[in-house]
C-alpha cells in the first residue's frame, strides 16, 4: 500500500517526469517485480481508450448547457426559468435513472436479456465499465432533454418530471438496446444482423435524436399549441424567442459538444480508431457548415431576410444529419448530407405549422427530421471503404447512390420505422396517461402570465422587461 | 537541430501518420540512434499523464467562467460588472501570485519546508513541473473566486484586490501544503501520517471549497448584510438575482469543469489510474444528480414551488460534497452523499439568515457546508477497496457506516477543524484589517445606485432596465 | 470484417478492459497474427498525437462561441443578432472554403506549389491528414471572425458574406503558407530559411491574429465610423456595449480555447512535446494574467475607474501577445510580454480614435497590435534553450534582450511587415471592391434603427428594452 500512496506525490514539484518514474517504480513494486514492457503497453492502450470515452463524455455532457441556452433563448422571457429547470432536471433524473435501470435495459447482458430488452447491471457498479456508463449516460441525458423544447411554454412541471423519468429509464434505453447492443434485434453488432448487415447508426441520428424529436412531436400534438400561435384562417403567428444571444451560445456549445458525440463514438483511439475519429470530426464540421450556409441561402431566398433562428437550426440539422453516417461517408457526402438536412428541417417547420403542431424551438424539425434523414443517408452515401474502416460487418452493402444497392437503405428504413413506431406508441401512451391523470397543461391564466411566476415563484429578469421591478422589486 | 525542426512539418498534409514516422525518425536522429521500444514506451507514459493534467486543468480553469456567470446571475443588474470584474481579476491575480509565491508555499520542498509551510520553487520555472503547476493554479483560482459571491453587492473593489492577493498567495497555499504535500502535517501522503492514516481529501472538498466557503462566511459576517436584506422582526427579504439564464449556464459550466476537478485529481492515467478516473466521473455525476433531485423535492415540499436557485445550488452542493470522497466510495454512496449535501446546503441557507449573515449567492452553504460534509463523508462511506484503489496508505481505516470504525472519521474531523480554524482566523484578520484601514464597504448611496456605476463607470445593461438608456445613452 | 465489427462491442458492459482485450484481439486477427509490441507502440504514438490535434482543435473551435459572445456583448442590443450571425456564418463559410481551397493554398504540396502559394489537396479528403485539417480549420475560422468586431453595427450582411469567403479561402491561407508550410518563403520550417532562421510564430500571433486585426483596421477605415461616434472638435463619444455579462463569458471562453490554440500548436505529445505543451500552458496563463492585472492598474490610474472592457481586452491582448513566443520564452518573460501587450493595446485604442477609425470591439488593438507585439517579442525574449526545445533550426539566434543579437528580431520584423503589407493590400482591394459594387454600409436609417430589424427581421430582445414588446409583441 505504501507504494501506491506515492502516486499522490505527483502533487510535489518533482514534476511529471519524476512522477512518472515514481509511478513506474510503484507499478513495479506493486506487482512485486518490474512490469514488462508488454504489461505497460497494455496499460497504455487501456488508459488511452478509457480517456477518450471520458473526455468525449465530458463534451457530450456539456451539450446540456447548450440545450439549456438554446431553448431558453427561443422561448419568451416569462418562461425562461421553467425551461431551464426542465433542462437541469433532465441531467439529474437522467443520471439517476440511467444508473438505476436505464443502462441495464440497454446493455444488461444477463441470461434474461433478449432482442427487445437488456437485463442486468442495474444500479451500475462495475469498475471496468464506468467509463462506458458515463459516456452512455451523457447520450441518455441528451435524448431526454431534446423534448423539453417541443413542449415549452405550456407544459406543467410535474408532468415533465414524470416524462423525463420514463424516457431516461425506459423509452430511450430500449432503442439503444435494439440498435447498439450485441443482442439488439436490429443491431449491426448482432452476430446475425437482420437484413444481413443490420441497422447502422454510428453516433445516434436515430437512437438519440429521432427518439427525442419524435417524442417531442407526439407530446406537442397531444399538448396542443400555445395560446395565440395559430390564428383564424390558418394564420401562423410568430412568437419570437426572447434572447438570440444565448440561443446562439447554445448552438455553439452544442456544436462543440458534438465533437464528443460523433468522434467519441469510436469508443476508443487505439487500433486505428484515432484516424477514424479524425475523419468523423471533419465530416461533422462540414455537415454543420453546409447546413448553416444552406440556411442562409434559403432564408434570404424564401423570406427576404437572413434569419438567425434558421441559421442556428440549419447548423443543428446538419449536425443531427451527419450523426449516423459520420463514420462511413466521405467529406463531399458530408457536405451534401448537411445541406439537405437543413432544407428538410425548414420543410418540416412549415409542415408542422400546417398541422397546427406547435414546436416552439423546432426540436422535431431539427432532431426528428434531421435524424431520420441521417439514418437514411447512411444507406445512400456510405462508401465501402467507410463501412470497412468503421468496422461494420458487411461493407458490400454500401450506399445506394454509390452503386451499393438497396440493401443497406432497406435496413435503415426498417430501423427508422421501428424507432418511430416505438417512440410514437410509448410516448403517446405516456403523454395521454399524464393528460388524463394529473394533466399536462398549465391553466390559461398561468400560460398568459408565464410559467416562471406561478410554477417557480420568480421573474427570470426582475430588473428588466414587462414584468419588471414592479413584480419582484429588490428587497421585497 | 535540423531534425527537431522537422516536427513542425506536421503542418504539412503528410498527415498524422507521416508526421509520426517523421517524429520517430527525429527522435531517433536526436538520440543518435533508434530509440528502443522501452524508451518510446516511457515517453508515452509520461506524455499521457502530462496530457491528463493539462486537459483536466483546462476544464478546471473553465470553471472561472462558471463562477462568473453563476454569481453574476445571482446578483442585481446594477452590480453585474462589479462581480464579473472580481471573477476576472481572481483568475489574473491568482495566476501571478500562485506563480510567484503560492505554489512555493504549497509544495516548495527546500530544506526550509516544514509541516506548516512549503518553501522554494518561487517564481516557478521548473520545466518538469509545468503541467503540475498549471493544474494546481486552476484549483487556486477556484478557491479564491468562491468568496466573491459571499461579498457581492457591497464590497469595495480595492478591498477585493487585497483579499484576492492574500488568499491566492498565502491562505489557500498553506492549506494545500497541510493536506496534499508530503511534508504537510495532516497530509495522507506524509510518510508518517497523523492519526495513522492522515486527512483524506481526494480533490478538495476541504482544501478548496471549505477554504473559499468559510472565508466567504467570515467576510460576509464582518461586512454586514446588504441594505434591506433583513427587516424588522427577523424578516428576511428576498433579493432576487437578475438573470437566472446565465446562473444556470454557470452551473452547467461548473458541472462540466468538475469533470476536470475530480477525475483530474488522479493526476495521471497510467498504472490503472484511468479506471479510477472513470469511477470518479461516475460518482461525480451521481452526486450532482442526487443533489439536484433532492433540491427539487424539498423545494416543492417546503416552499410550494420548484425553485431554480435551489436546484442550481443543490446540484453544486452535491458536486462539492463528492469532491473529497469521489475516489473512495461506491456509486450508491455517491447518491446519498449528494442528496445529503443538498439538504445540508438548504439548512445552512436558513441558518445564516437567522444569524443575519447575508451571502447573496449561497457560497457558504454550497462550498463551506457542502465541503465540510464531503470531508466527513470520507470517514463515513469510504470502502476498503476504494481506499486501496485510490492509493491511500491504510485502507483498514475505512468508513464508519461500512464498519470500518471511527479512526478515519476522527482524522477527517481534525483536518476539517484545522482548516476552519486557519481560515476563520486568517480571513478574519485580513478582513478586519481591511475594514479598519481602507474600509471594506461602499458608501450607502453607491450601494443604492449599484457598484457598476460608481466603481466601474458603466451600466451593465445600458439598453434595458431601470437605469436604462437615460443614464448612458448610446453616443454619450 | 467480422473482427473489426467487434470493436463496437465496447458498447456492451464488458467494460473498458474487456474492450481493450477485444480490441487487441481484433487488431491481431485483422493483421492475421499477433501485433508485435513495436506495432502496438507505433499505433499508440500515432493515436496520442492525433488525439491531441483533435482535442486542441475542439477547444480552438469553441473560441467561435467566445468571439460571438464577446462581440455581441460589446455592441448595442439593436445589432446583436447581426453580429451573432456574422460569427456563425464565419464558422460555416470557413469550414467549406478552407476545405475546398484554403487548406490547399496553405499546405498543398503538389509540384505547382511555390514559396508564395501552396497547391493541391483541394476538397480535402486525405484520411491520414484529417486531424491536421481539422486543427487548421479551427485556426482559419478564428482569423476570419476577428474582423467581424471591427466592422460591427454598420456593415451590410451581404458584404460580410463576400468578405468571409475571401479571407477564409485566400487571404489567410496564403499567410499560413508563407509562415508555416515547409515551402513558405519566410517559414522557419523552410529547408533554407530566410535570414538564416526564418520567421518564428509558434501559434500565430502574426499568422492568425495580425491577419484578423489588420484586415479589421482596413475594413473599419474604409467603412467609416458609426454615426455619432466622433463629434465635433475631436470629441470621441463612448458607445457602450449592451451586455458586459456575455462579453465576460466570451473572454473566458476565448481564454479556455487558447489552451487549445497555444499548447495544441505542439501538434503532438510524444517525443517530448507533452512537456513543451505544459510550458506553453503556463506561459499562456501568465501572459493573460499579467495583461489583466496591468489593465486594472492603468485603468484605475488613467481613467479613475476599474473598467471591465479594458480588463477583458487587456487579458485578450496578453493572450494574443504570448501566442507567437509561448514556446520559446521563460515564464518571467511571459509575464512581461502579457503586461506590455495590454499597455500597447490601450495605446492603440487611443491612437485609432485620433485617426477616427471606429473599431467597436477593439479588435485591431487586441489582435492587430497585440499580435504585432507577440511577433516582435519572439525576437526579444526567446531563449536559446526555448528555441531548441521548440525545435527551431537555429537556437543561436535567440532574443535580443537575452543577448542573442538582432538576427531573429530582424526576421520577425520582416515577417510582420510582409503580413501587414499583404493584408492591407488584399483586404484593401477587397473592401474597396465591395464598397464600389454592392456597397459596404447599411443606409443611415437602418443604422439608426439597428441592423437586426432590417437585415434579420427581428428584435434580439423583444421582451425588453427600447424597441421592446411594441415592435414584435408575442403572437404578432
Amino acid at each position: 500500500m505504501l507504494q501506491r500512496k506515492a502516486l499522490r506525490h505527483l502533487h510535489r514539484p518533482l514534476g511529471i517526469l519524476g512522477g512518472v518514474i515514481l509511478a513506474m517504480a510503484v507499478f513495479s513494486a506493486a506487482s512485486a517485480q518490474e512490469p514488462t514492457t508488454e504489461e505497460t503497453v497494455a496499460d497504455l492502450v487501456s488508459a488511452l481508450d478509457t480517456t477518450w470515452l471520458l473526455v468525449a463524455g465530458f463534451l457530450v455532457f456539456f451539450m446540456q448547457a447548450g440545450f439549456a441556452m438554446l431553448t431558453a433563448g427561443f422561448v419568451r422571457s416569462k418562461n425562461t426559468a421553467n425551461i431551464l429547470m426542465k433542462n437541469m432536471i433532465d441531467a439529474c433524473v437522467g443520471g439517476l435513472l440511467f444508473w438505476a435501470i436505464g443502462y441495464g435495459f440497454a446493455y444488461g447482458a444477463s441470461d434474461s436479456a433478449n432482442g427487445f430488452i437488456g437485463w442486468g447491471s442495474f444500479f451500475f457498479d462495475d469498475p471496468a465499465g464506468f467509463a462506458s456508463w458515463f459516456f452512455q449516460f451523457a447520450f441518455a441525458a441528451a435524448a431526454a432533454t431534446i423534448v423539453a423544447g417541443s413542449l415549452a411554454e405550456r407544459l406543467k412541471f410535474s408532468a415533465y418530471l414524470i416524462y423525463t423519468v420514463v424516457i431516461s429509464g425506459f423509452i430511450y434505453p430500449i432503442v439503444v438496446h435494439w440498435a447498439w447492443d450485441v443482442n439488439g434485434w436490429m443491431s449491426a453488432f448482432n452476430e446475425d444482423p437482420f437484413l444481413a448487415s443490420g441497422y447502422i447508426d454510428f453516433a445516434g441520428s436515430g437512437v438519440v435524436h429521432m427518439v427525442g424529436g419524435w417524442a417531442g412531436l407526439v407530446g406537442a400534438a397531444i399538448l396542443g399549441p400555445r395560446m395565440g400561435k395559430y390564428g383564424p384562417g390558418g394564420r401562423v403567428n410568430a412568437i419570437p424567442g426572447h434572447n438570440i444571444g444565448i440561443a446562439t451560445l447554445g448552438m455553439f456549445i452544442l456544436w462543440f459538444g458534438w465533437y464528443g458525440f460523433n468522434p467519441g463514438s469510436t469508443l476508443g483511439l487505439t487500433g486505428g480508431l484515432a484516424e477514424l475519429a479524425a475523419k468523423v470530426a471533419v465530416n461533422t464540421t462540414l455537415a454543420a457548415a453546409a447546413g448553416g450556409v444552406a440556411a442562409v441561402l434559403y432564408s434570404k431566398a424564401l423570406t427576404g431576410r437572413y434569419d438567425p433562428g434558421l441559421l442556428i437550426n440549419g447548423i443543428l440539422a446538419g449536425l443531427v444529419g451527419i450523426t449516423a453516417p459520420c463514420a462511413t461517408v466521405d467529406p463531399w457526402a458530408a457536405v451534401i448530407i448537411g445541406a439537405v438536412a437543413s432544407v428538410l428541417m425548414y420543410g418540416a417547420v412549415l409542415a408542422i405549422d400546417v398541422l397546427k403542431i406547435d414546436d416552439p424551438v423546432g426540436a422535431f424539425p431539427v432532431h426528428g427530421i434531421g435524424g431520420l434523414w441521417g439514418v437514411i443517408a447512411v444507406g445512400l452515401f456510405s462508401s465501402e471503404a467507410g463501412l470497412e474502416q468503421a468496422g461494420y460487418s458487411d461493407p458490400s452493402k454500401y450506399g445506394l447512390l454509390l452503386g451499393g444497392g438497396f440493401d443497406q437503405l432497406a435496413a435503415q428504413l426498417v430501423g427508422a420505422g421501428a424507432i418511430i413506431a416505438w417512440v410514437v406508441v410509448t410516448a403517446g401512451i405516456l403523454f395521454l396517461g399524464i393528460k388524463y391523470t394529473i394533466g399536462m397543461r398549465v391553466p390559461p391564466e398561468e400560460e398568459e402570465k408565464g410559467l416562471d411566476l406561478l410554477e417557480h415563484g420568480l421573474d427570470s429578469y426582475p430588473d428588466f422587461g414587462p414584468t419588471g421591478p414592479g413584480v419582484f422589486s429588490p428587497g421585497a
